[in-house]
């Protein structure tokens, strides 16, 4: 007995990465696919390979308050975070936004980092945040994390009290699909081939998100890679004394299909992540300070975004956690 | 009245560039084009662009020991440091050694961080680091700095006595030239595009280089990047009270033709530096921290490796500091 | 009831893409793991990412003798083709060859193309080339058509009565993954990020199984390109009167499910077929000469190597020619 | 005794492109800076690194008009094709249109391959088609010609009567700088990187150009390459018996500077005339049919667009054809 799926903004980098899962998830059928600019095409428009993966007609595209509105057991939305906060979650649906828009719990935050007021500050309080490894959603409205909040914060929630709260640095760098594909001189290739540049350090609106999953700031760099997709940070952190940072992360992800902590000696590579939603960890000693870099590398339209609103749909509709979810991705 | 330039090691990808500056430099003549895989063959054997470039025919190629001894005025040493340090400088020419060989003073740092006995450890002193904006070197022998402290150099050096020297975090990222142009797995097309990985995390060899010139160790992160050329650190230091780092990095380099510390709100990118032998700064106050961001980028084969070069032979032979540089690179 | 398979050379691209489609087959299963190079390590040796998505232990690598004297019901050649030419097919397994060793049925033609004496050629015979859509094989010994010569018989070989034999043209490109993953100076990431270069043209070893199959030669520029994987053809066509290209083409693939004629319009984009076992072709009208255009774009490892393989398995043991198969890639 | 210059529409690639060469040009000097868009700014507003190559301050950006009406000797005209078409050329200056508004003689061109009248045909016939090594222009006003078509005519103009005029094919590929700096979906990174797809088959506006200049017409299919600049065409020629294509195109380019016929068994690359303002072209014969082929590469943005504005403009103003042209890149 499946359960049925929305997507709400399905034209999107996220909303055809659901998609794709939700098509190729056993216990989930499509029931509506939302897109106002792409009302009334069919679903493959945006995608001809749909046509040849999926034998049976699809859904064509229907106006987002339709696909909102289709009594779908499950809801994704894949909005820009000022439509999704002005979104009203129907009925008993399981809704999973994966925009920003009720990932932070205070209000004021939302003014400080995305320069841009709240306008349902008291539903913020409806939502949870839903890091499965790490704060499991229990409720039916769940804020997904952002692409770089969840590679960083499986790096560090595991640390949390083992290391300096006041030293903890984080270098980052995303593919270009991290930007949506709305065009901007940003992605143009022409900006972004053979370039790496630093953007909105120590003002990126995923900060907040880290200090409160963690509980203390980060300083926190991210950079623009000339890559389709996939996204690596790697977290300076000060270990206290005593403390064995690799054991508490092999520790953490243990009983994890999704996270791998990697042995010894093997480096998180982007190509091993892409395309798929898992994530791989690794620990790295420093010969000549007190510091340890953790590296953790997944996709960001894995289980940066898509890989994860589904996974978090599964906890909450009671199903396999990883079903329909792509735990390797194409072998390099 | 030109002086003469040999090249020892004019094959690799560090020798090339060499080479394309020394054919532009308005002083130097070149005298001797060594490499021992290529000896007996046309300058243009590896690069069919020099026949257009350059109307007079130029040297064939010879053995390294040959042009080592062909009584350059300037001879740059292009090999690897196991090479290098077996080379014998020879009469009273100016050497600039582009590897590694000559630039630690301690040779014990060799065996630890090269894992490598440094076979003429007497000769260590003979040699300066010369890296021209923070320690100008004064004689004739000059290491020239390893292309990830070229860069870490310049962000921090002016900082020294303005940051907390116990929690300094680098995470740089290179071009896959860094490398050389000796085929490997890790700098195999398949391995490096649409990749990225970091690598001797905590364990890299220019590390030492940092600590030696700074006085406090660093913890460093190198990251390889599927470009062809190009370096950006990115330095995460904790100001002391009252230091103004735009202030001390903008003062240190006022007078500098090949540093740039970018205006406020516009970030360093690879794409500027690239084909260039310059090196662009900017500082990044962090929000919710007490930390700043220095980011410096650099072409890893140009201000890194042979732009550097040729700028510190051009100091040790009284010429114009920037004779021969490329300070722009190709518009982007 | 599975059956088994045998991989010989997995350590390759080649090898290791067929290990994904074997793993993921719902009527393979994974007998031997054969590689000379890595035998004794584990299965995870090459791709850790083998122990998050397959739960079962994986047999570990053997030595290739091994793997290909196990008993397996079919067995996979992943082997340069000197070697493969020398490996007797194991009893009564059905056999897929991945390289060129048995495409050609005239052994002069292994001298004039491959510079290579074929030291068994009474065995030529024996072998069949299995293009599923324009020529399956029908027996036990299966040698899989290269990466070019798929992606273009795709394009020509339904067309080949219905256009002018004397001028038939093919620009071809391919992603450096076609090369072989063993470091060379032209698969150097150095010498491919931000380059093309044709190489072999007019010489290049797939062109005589062109003209074996088409009954006519084709000019042969191919082109190395910057990017991991994929393929793409271009071929210049000049039909005879009345002859309709685009409906030769649709009539011939109406049924497959594999190679797709895209609709007016739309062009095939190396980007959708990457990490898929689909082709896609499309059809282009010239202005201004009576040439017609058709494309093709394959993955090189998947529908041009691996994908094909397990294909041409499927048909030999009798099982659904897709099953194990990727039909779509992953969302652009 | 200098000449003054002035840019219009100095703010796209090709404008940034023309200034570099200007700014380093013996015998020009910036009079103006035109765009509207960028009119009040800083002449390193859009590239910082101008205030490092250049120490003298530059004039800032002007409206278009006034840098059309500054009363330059030579004015470039880098705007797009409808705005370039309602420029009135100003007194008797030299004025070389980088857009195809002048390239065409026959008015009827522009409605069948730019969907678009051309407002004043009369003007048509003022104006040049100047490809100096080809068609060298002897008046004041030039049609600087399409990047495409420069590549394919240098390969084929000298091969005019030496080949088959029923059978000339081209297959171009081109970095994705050739479409501009204005942002569109075709031109976003996550559409370009690991992509390769055609365009415009057998409709590109490039073509008309060819069939002009040639007396026959060419099927031209070009795709966009996941590079930043570069073009390579890849030209199928069936040589008249007797004909020797390699000595026609040695004689042809005999005395240029600018373009390089490549010894035999050595192919063109894109990165080795990437910064370049010059052309590399090689022939390679065919095993099997009797076509040859002719492959050219450029730099889209050099030699296919401003370095040869500045080669025709020094044509016209009397000077040394390669002044201010950069004959060699960075070396790869």
């Amino acid at each position: 007995m499946s359960s049925s799926a929305a997507i709400v903004g399905a034209s999107g980098y996220a909303g055809q990465e659901v998609l794709d899962r939700v098509l190729a998830h056993p216990e989930l059928e499509l029931a509506a696919l939302g897109s106002d600019s792409l009302a009334g095409q069919a679903a493959t428009a945006l995608d001809p390979r749909l046509a040849r993966s999926h034998a049976a007609p699809l859904p064509a595209f229907v106006p987002n308050d339709e696909a909102l509105g289709a009594g779908a057991d499950v809801v994704f939305l894949c909005l820009g975070h000022e439509e999704a906060a002005a979104v009203e979650p129907p009925g008993d649906a399981v809704v999973v936004d994966l925009s920003g828009a009720h990932r932070l719990a205070d209000r004021a935050l939302y003014a400080a980092w995305y320069g841009w007021e709240h306008p349902a500050p008291a539903s913020l309080a409806a939502w949870e945040y839903g890091l499965p490894e790490v704060s499991p959603s229990r409720g039916r409205l769940i804020a997904n994390p952002g692409c770089y909040a969840t590679a960083i914060l499986l790096a560090l929630a595991p640390l949390r009290d083992a290391i300096d709260p006041a030293a903890v640095l984080v270098d980052a760098k995303s593919g270009v699909s991290g930007a949506g594909r709305v065009p901007r001189t940003s992605s143009h290739a022409g900006s972004v081939l053979e370039n790496v540049t630093p953007y909105r350090v120590g003002t990126h609106q995923h900060a907040p998100e880290l200090e409160q999953a963690l509980g203390f700031p980060v300083c926190f760099a991210p950079h623009l890679l000339p890559v389709r997709r996939g996204l690596i940070a790697t977290c300076f952190v000060r270990p206290l004394p005593g403390a064995d940072v690799l054991e508490l992360l092999t520790d953490a992800y243990a009983e994890s299909a999704v996270v791998d902590v990697l042995p010894e000696g093997t480096a998180p590579e982007l190509a091993r992540v892409q395309g798929a939603d898992a994530a791989e960890l690794a620990v790295f000693e420093d010969a000549a300070t007190d510091f340890a870099v953790v590296v953790c590398a997944i996709d960001n339209l894995g289980k940066g975004a898509a890989g994860q609103a589904v996974q978090n749909a599964n906890l909450a509709l009671g199903l396999d956690e990883t079903a329909g979810l792509r735990l390797a991705g194409v072998p390099v």
